[in-house]
């Protein structure tokens, strides 16, 4: 059965409504109304919201009042950050709102944000050991990461609306105001010295996702998405340079960087750096999932404390290949074929595989024929686009390129990282070749989907390969469909096919 | 409920496998298996089918069955053509079949196997009155269509197979041997005056689509699916020339053309040329659809003779919309606010509508959304793609072109036909800058999905446009959204937009 939730997100720089929607198999983001409400306007520490923001917060959540009201999502969790919890009016916004929504607004404590936060990160990356920034428009949240659990938490009011207007308001900033920033971050992190305790960064919220964008602009990496991006500080500090060229308002015409972020981008940006320089990081993995995934993990996992996604890159892979292709015993049974043979060749030592590179058969093997969905006609080109649209979370954005394009390799075609190219390693070809290779002659076997080939026992001899097919019935078929995919292996392998 | 049914097309060229989905609200062909059987060759008129070809055809048929069992369809239609019709050793090879797979194929009559031609053509396609022409490898039927209904029907041993094996064996073919094909194909073509009648010519079968993808190619469009592709006489006969410059086996290398019809695909376009030029045709309108689809019609509409679609392309967008998206109030509601506007445009005279706008804009508005089934981010880029690469049944190539440019900015970005221009007529960009403002302005009064804005009635004063909208309620937000769509909206029809 479906089930669906709306989390409100009443951040600092915009309100966003976003719906879930789950079963016991997958869940997605399955709608969305951003609305760049700004109600932290004006607001200085201590201060109070001004009517103007209010009023504009009011209509906002009248629509999303509507909206759950017209598309029957009863379960609607409204929450607020930073802005909201310090304004020294927030009791009157709060009963406004009841008044004109009937929404019951939850203001997160510092505490409560940092977790969300934090939630987001280690249940869509891999991270284990390291810290979780997670930037706002008010405030800042980072937390020491240890085995997956948290082990320190603290936010600051350092987001990146504040910080725009304390030190970059105005059209035009000079390196000394992004100096000014940049010491006052430093100050402030001075008093978290368990920053410094090494692991990953990873980053969370609007700002680092537009800076991701901007990054692989500036790579000449075609972006799909920003999910598993890596943000070098050196990269960061060249955004950083072109953005401080241009008037506050034009930033938007550095490639990659959104109309509505242009005249915030920069303090967010100048924050994260100090940041980065402030643990000793050399880089950040952003993230898509935010604040608003943090609260809907919590209702997914409902009972679970905390609640953690037990293997994030099976679970990613699993999810997008259970929303699209239904049938799961073709697919495994592709991928313990691959395995079994791509094993079989790493054993003999006929490469040296790259990290990961087995975890990536088997995503694409699962992943194969999700392009079903939009046509069976090129449906490897379309399981391609869903696999780099949809995003894998704990996966790279390399990984998932070499994910789509093993799928998009599965049938037809000479193997080539084409224009994703530019996210991949020295190397990735060859990766990219074996687990093509495997994968298509393995679909192969499978041709009839009956499982008919139990096993596939590939026995190496010099420059040979015998494929010796367990099978309980006449599989002649199967057996000359693989024979024809020779080539390809060899290509990858280096040894002559023959399947028997 | 999901019913599945799969059709089993024997035919002199290749055997396929095509499973059939549906529901009471969508039907979609869903997985395929393919293989080149060639049961055919070497047979001459009155011969025998050989036994390896029938050895290939039994493996395959047991393909097939293991299929069928693995997969659980239990709705298996088999059904065979010319080559099997015509074997003398047809119940050897019946018997066999039976025998090996427990299958029963069907062995379709010449009028059957044009039936199920003409049913694919005037399902798919808007042919009312004209030509359905279904060439494969062992023969070509023509049917002639009056008001969507057969009148005439015959079937010629014209297929593309047997045609090269007796005009156009060997490597290398000549400009004579060409001719003589030529010859032969009009001597047949004059038993038969109805096909001078008129209207228009639509192509079914594997060799139509292959020449409509070479087509595209050779006018340098983007090749998404052949379905409503025109191919046009002098295409076609620039492609014979192109073919003809290379040996039978190299014809692969021209653009868009298959290395499994390299062999055959000459033949296969000087019939169809020679059968243009007998009925007087200046292009043939290329359809997705088959064999198998006219035999899956019967299924899906099982009681209803002749088992006609009431409306192809109004059919062809309900069914791509209920396949991903399920809010069928909101699309509706954007389409009849998008619509409203539109024609309150057209009556005042505002713009000349090209032909069928109406149509397209309504197609763009149900289809807006699909692509939130692939991610809500980008959606709009996702509609796009689910859009060109599903098709759209009823629609020349042009059309399906400028409803996916529609639904890609019913949100964000400058509307522009892009690298889908070549497909455009002179003057499409406006149609696309017209569809896309209304649509964008309508999605803006829907924002809370809540069908709140009942009405958008559209004034018009010399230079300006007045948006009255009807509500029941407050909507000032959706007011001040559709207001930001303003500027879009005075480039594509020259006033200046208010809303109130």
């Amino acid at each position: 059965m479906e089930r669906r939730a709306a989390v409100i997100d009443l951040g600092s720089n915009s309100f966003r409504l976003v719906v879930f929607t789950w079963t016991g198999d997958w869940w997605k983001r399955t709608d969305e109304i951003y609305e760049p409400v700004r109600i932290g306007e004006g607001l200085s520490e201590g201060g109070v919201l001004r009517p103007e923001p209010m009023e504009r917060a009011a209509r906002t959540l009248e629509l999303f009042d509507h909206f759950t009201r017209a598309t029957g999502i009863e379960d609607v969790r409204p929450v607020a950050t930073s802005a909201i919890r310090e304004a020294g009016n927030q009791a009157e916004f709060l009963a406004m709102a009841k008044k004109r929504t009937g929404l019951d607004i939850r203001v997160l404590s510092q505490e409560e944000e940092a977790r969300y936060g934090y939630l987001a990160a280690v249940n869509s990356t891999t991270l284990s050991d390291g810290v979780a920034l997670d930037i706002g428009g008010g405030s800042m949240q980072l937390t020491r990461v240890a085995d997956r659990l948290p082990t320190e938490m603290r936010s600051w009011r350092l987001g990146a609306v504040r910080m725009t207007e304390r030190f970059l308001p105005g059209k035009r900033q000079t390196r000394k105001d992004v100096k000014a920033l940049r010491t006052h971050v430093q100050k402030k992190m001075a008093t978290a010295p368990w920053m410094r305790a090494g692991g990953r960064l990873v980053g969370v919220g609007g700002t680092v996702r537009n800076l991701a964008t901007g990054v692989q602009h500036l790579a000449g990496q075609p972006a799909f998405g920003v999910q598993g991006v890596e943000i070098t500080r050196e990269a960061l500090e060249e955004l950083i340079d072109r953005l401080l060229e241009l008037p506050a308002h034009d930033r938007s015409k550095v490639p990659g960087i959104k109309p509505g972020r242009a005249d915030i981008i920069l303090a967010g940006a100048v924050v994260i750096d100090a940041v980065m320089e402030a643990g000793g990081f050399d880089s950040l993995e952003a993230t898509q999932a935010g604040l608003r995934e943090g609260v809907f993990f919590e209702t997914l996992m409902e009972g679970t404390d905390p609640p953690l996604i037990a293997d994030v890159r099976r679970s990613a892979v699993l999810n997008l290949s259970a929303q699209y292709h239904p049938e799961h015993q073709h697919t495994q049974h592709v991928a313990d074929l691959s395995l079994e043979m791509w094993d079989a060749l790493a054993k003999a030592g006929r490469f040296d595989p790259a990290p990961g590179e087995r975890d990536l058969i088997w995503a694409a093997a699962m992943l194969h024929d999700v392009g079903t969905a939009v046509d069976y006609d090129d449906h490897h080109k379309h399981s391609r686009y869903l696999i780099l649209n949809a995003g894998l979370p704990g996966h790279s954005a390399r990984e998932t390129a070499l994910i789509a394009q093993m799928a998009r390799y599965h049938r037809k075609g000479s193997p080539s990282m084409g224009e994703l190219a530019p996210h991949g390693r020295p190397g990735d070809e060859d990766v990219l070749n074996r687990g093509s290779a495997v994968l298509r002659i393995a679909e192969q076997l499978e041709r009839a989907r009956d499982q008919v080939v139990e096993a596939a026992d590939l026995r190496l001899h010099d420059g040979t390969a015998d494929l010796v097919l367990k099978a309980s019935d006449d599989v002649t078929l199967a057996r000359r469909s693989a024979e024809r995919e020779a080539e390809i292996f060899e290509r990858a392998f280096g040894v002559t096919l023959s399947v028997r």
